[in-house]
């Protein structure tokens, strides 16, 4: 294990665009975070940024040949390519006065941004290169016009620029969508820290697994890239609220109404529950998230508490139990086993927290920290050490600075609160967060902060005794949910799973008759043409099978007989199936057959009993009972391909599966419809995994 | 019938603010289109925009105690409300120069707008004051720990700044999502045509539909309007790409980060197939589409068709069809019936239409109009008159004028082309639309030029001999699908169904425990407590139905005889149920249960067979075979009330009904899950309407 951080020879990280390295000897000078030595020298200077985004765009055709399945095992095995490799980036991480345990968060945590974009997409998104969105609208009401939202890749490049404090996942974080979006992606990182985010692009291309053209990257200044974004690009942007304001009304920006997504560092909240007391478990949850939002990357994150909303009466409590947390908190090289916290970014930024600390002290005290204490490694002038500080600001309902001045260090203040109204006033004062917090054990005061909180928040976290073991923290967006948060915290949207795919994408509205629409999303349309031949449709393999194949099954008359068989065998004697009285004066005013009965009798009639391709129907979707089916009543079914998703093969696998899905429809003797419903096969992918014939069975022909 | 357009007394358009009408006896004179008299004088000098966003702001609380439901009924209602006061809208209508035609997309198309988005609200939004979003997610491994996204209202005003075009629609489609979502609306129609709005409006606010605060209009200049807006605001613009670009950086707008929605004019194009020919039915559509887009509302709609891409073998048959079509045309007084096309807005809009196309004479040549014709009625020097026009350009590849340019009356301008690829570019070549169409009876062409034109458009339409007839045309954005489109169009999303509602919500992720997560969010999370008592769920009304409420039944043990008799009464012999050899062979390893018998024998065990308070199940979701059932298993399955969903009660309903959603888990004996489904069940809503007494049945007592 290191004891110190290490510098090796000056890095010169260099950018790579249109397919080539571009290094300077000149530059700007970077200086280690611990100590202040010279570590890396950056420049853009002549870096053809019209050039680059020209590259991109010409090479995003290529992105966009690609299906969604096929660029997320692109992502999947980059993303356990790099895995391989975390050390190396462990190493630069100590450079940017980041613990191991900050790094992991940037690191594993952007890695593990891939790995979940990649499985993300494979089981969410079709095979395709386009996504088609929500129902088919029906538009006339004989059924000729009809019209479905479809979403398409951009055609251009995402710009995304990115802040300091998460070199690895800020950049692999806005990658992975865009890339599973088929965007290709051109980052600029902040100059900080753009060693780190270089060693691991520099891996990314080495590895071969990205298509030319989906990543290039720019260290040092964007010179006049913003000049020569247009209209199928689009910019994305963490950092500053200031920065943001200034890059969004770029002219060109304007001018071809290029997408600006900003993530701006906001005042984020984090509120205990008036319920809480101190010796209920939430409190010392309280106590600690807190102190690891102050303390965690040195409190360099955008998404850290730097309020913390208390009970009046609690506030003692917590300022003491958080000020013997945060004396557990050990400062300096976080190469050393022995420390808990690193140092900022740069002396800059120290000096600028400090600053702000000094503005904050007129509405607000300090109750912890402040002073300088004991240094593990490092260098105390030249590194860019703080230590942790906590304020208490007595009156926060008419102060202003602690909802407006961000400290971007390991700085919070405390702002008591009366009632849950006032803490709610108290969070929103904040303009806008991307985080904002909950604990309390309560359901119904978690109910109220957090539908009070809603509007003013990207995401919310409840943390109680219930979900304490397993949460990840107030500060850590996660794939799967928004990051982003309204007003202040930049109006952007990232992440949250798929929506985030769909960031990078173009949603267009297509109209058509069903056949039409059908054809051009490769999903049947009810009221669209169907395909019926002499093979039947469960006798294909999936290579074989086609949107619209079709089957209507032969007939069968529902008798007295099956409905009194089927409440024997299945149990179900509701009085609408076997109660002559309770029938008649019920909704449908006679007996009438099993729902259940339906759609298994229809299952009789359609299923083609030899073992073949169709291997087993595991689920079901969109069953409405539309029509009861009385004694009498004949029914017959029709069943049409309705899309098939190739599944994510391993190479390894021994039979090959494509998923099927079947529109059916159970209509009666005056042509009714009584039942609709989508059912989900998983069938055999070709022939020659598969023994039996592709040749009609004796069923498929008496049916077909 | 009015045979000319007739004026009254000069109208004084009010503004509607902070709850007051505010009429200034000075101001802008405005004329009327067709003779150039004076109809109305216009002014908002006096009217306090702080307050009036102050006002909507407060009263913005009222409108979010509403539900979604609550809403939506009132917009009903409203819509009815106004369609019977019509032919007043009508008789102003006349004065923008607008035929009757004209108007009823304005009138009667905003009118329907309103009863469009209040039925997919009742029957796609539930009825609450918040929309829970996606599917929960499972964030740790133990299950103590999951996410979901909410949407809730902004809690600002929604300014509408709205062009001159549709001064009925423009109003209310920004109004009904806006209203639908929770958001009061503040209406700033253009001022050429205000004196319509401003009717509307009045009939608005004298129903009393709609609670004080919804909806606030502003006649005239907006003054010092956008320096107040705030986070919680947002700001939706339809109107020219030029002042798109001017309000949407606006320092206040930048500064406070208030969503910007732009909807501009763009270049619209209409491709006609390679595959068609002059004999085929899709030749006249085309004519007549293009013809219909460049005279309706005198060419004024920012989806008109501007580009009519034509193959070049078949560019002099369309202009010779074209001819002959237009020649049809008559121009003049909107309110004689013998006219087809009346005047522009105004003659100022007269003569930049003028400026455009001699700026598009220098590339293109004008082939049909371009003189003055014959006018039936109205005054050709004092009203806005012109004729329309089409020029056919060359070489359209190379030009830039017809892509850029955009001459806002009855004007488009021809486009030849030899390859799909090259209408492909061209049509890109307007640097994204909001509408495009695509004329062809090929559904490969069809399919080819959609994906082609995608990622350019909002809208594309496909037309042809099988939707012509329910088609509603190239230019008509309807409330179900997005209006809207990239770049040139402003990159602005409005309407799209409940897409629409959302884009006045603020997502936010939600993180907890799941017994929390349903406490807010209403719904039943898996993993989450649930609540048994001695009354069998299926016993109690809508009323007393609490999400949660849970059924453990007893169990089942299957047996062979269950699989033969099964197979028998449905006649589903699939070989994994009956066949010992195949089913050996096949994934399972052995004969298993049909999934069909699962889910029925389930219904059995949980099923109240008397009369009761649940009237049907009539659907079905979310179904998964999770795990094989064979001979000897046993079954058991727990019922969960999920959600409640009221229904839409009409007053005069005998047996008001809600829906309530149940989640249900097959267990085997090793506790296992074997099959996951969701069931949507019709349950009655109180018991004053139902016979039985809430008490437990002899099921229920044994079952629970």
């Amino acid at each position: 294990m290191t004891t110190q951080t290490q510098t090796a020879a000056i890095l010169r990280p260099a950018s790579y665009v249109s397919g080539q390295w571009h290094a300077n000897a000149d530059g700007q000078t970077l200086v280690d975070a611990v100590y202040g030595r010279p570590i890396a020298v950056i420049s853009s200077e002549g870096v053809d940024f019209a050039g680059a985004l020209a590259h991109g765009r010409k090479h995003g055709a290529a992105l966009r040949k690609m299906t969604f399945h096929t660029r997320a095992r692109a992502l999947k095995a980059l993303g356990l390519y790099l895995m391989e490799r975390k050390e190396e980036y462990y190493a630069l991480n100590l450079l940017t006065g980041a613990t191991r345990r900050d790094g992991w968060v940037d690191i594993e945590g952007g890695i593990g941004t891939l790995l979940s974009y990649s499985s993300m997409a494979r089981r969410e998104l079709p095979d395709e290169r386009f996504l088609p969105e929500g129902k088919v609208e029906t538009l006339g009401r004989a059924g000729t016009f009809v019209g479905r939202h479809l979403m398409v890749p951009r055609e251009g490049v995402a710009v995304q620029i990115n802040a300091f404090n998460f070199p690895v996942w800020g950049m692999l974080e806005k990658l992975a969508p865009a890339f599973i979006a088929g965007m290709p992606s051109l980052v600029k990182p902040a100059p900080q820290t753009a060693y780190l985010t270089e060693r691991v692009v520099r891996d990314i291309i080495e590895s071969g697994l990205l298509p030319e053209g989906a990543l290039q990257l720019v260290i040092g200044e964007p010179g006049d890239l913003l000049d020569h974004v247009r209209e199928q690009d689009m910019v994305a942007f963490t950092g500053s609220a200031a920065t943001a304001a200034k890059l969004k009304v770029h002219p060109n920006i304007i001018a071809h109404s290029v997408p600006f997504n900003a993530e701006a560092d906001s005042l984020n909240a984090s509120v205990l529950g008036l319920t809480v007391t101190p010796d209920s478990p939430e409190f010392m949850l309280y106590v600690k998230e807190v102190a690891r939002e102050i303390t965690g990357k040195a409190g360099q994150k955008c998404t850290a508490i730097r309020r913390a909303i208390v009970p009046s009466g609690m506030v003692e409590a917590v300022t003491e139990a958080l000020r013997k947390e945060l004396g557990k908190i050990t400062l300096g090289d976080p190469a050393r086993d022995d420390v808990r916290m690193g140092a900022l970014v740069s002396v800059e930024q120290r000096d600028r927290v400090r600053e702000t600390l000094a503005e904050l002290r007129r509405e607000a005290r300090v109750v912890i920290g402040g002073a300088e204490g004991e240094l593990l490694g490092g260098d105390r002038e030249k590194g860019a050490f703080l230590d942790p500080t906590v304020l208490l600001c007595d009156s926060p309902l008419t102060a202003t600075g602690p909802h407006e001045l961000e400290a971007f260090g390991p700085v919070a203040t405390l702002l008591p609160y009366d009632s849950l109204d006032d803490a709610i006033q108290l969070a929103r004062m904040g303009r806008g967060s991307l985080a904002g917090s909950v604990i309390t054990h309560s359901r119904a005061e978690a109910t109220e902060l957090v539908l009070g909180l809603a509007s003013t928040h990207g995401r919310i976290l409840v943390l109680n005794r219930d979900d304490a073991k397993e949460s990840t923290g107030h500060g850590s967006p996660l794939p799967q949910l928004l990051h982003g948060g309204p007003g202040r915290a930049g109006g952007g949207a990232e992440l949250g799973g798929i929506a985030g795919v769909k960031h990078h994408m173009n949603k267009v509205a297509v109209q058509a008759d069903p056949t039409t629409l059908a054809a051009i999303t490769r999903e049947f349309v009810p009221g669209g043409e169907v395909r019926e031949d002499v093979v039947h449709p469960f006798r294909k393999t999936f290579d074989e099978i086609q949107v619209g194949d079709s089957l209507l099954t032969h007939r069968r008359t529902v008798t007295e007989a099956d409905i009194v068989n089927f409440a024997g065998l299945t149990g179900d004697h509701f009085y609408a199936h076997v109660d002559e009285i309770g029938a008649k004066e019920g909704i449908f005013g006679r007996r009438v057959a099993h729902g259940y009965f339906l759609i298994s009798a229809a299952a009789g009639m359609f299923v083609s009993p030899a073992p073949g391709p169709v291997l087993a129907n595991y689920g079901l979707e969109n069953l409405r009972f539309v029509e009861p089916v009385g004694i009498g009543d004949t029914i017959r079914t029709r069943l049409t391909c309705k899309r098939r998703v190739r599944k994510d093969l391993r190479p390894d696998d021994k039979q090959p599966t494509g998923v099927v899905e079947w529109h059916a429809e159970i209509t009666n003797q005056n042509d009714e419809l009584v039942a609709t419903y989508d059912i989900l096969t998983l069938v055999v992918r070709a022939h020659d995994r598969f023994d039996a014939p592709a040749q009609p069975g004796p069923e498929g022909a008496a049916q077909a």
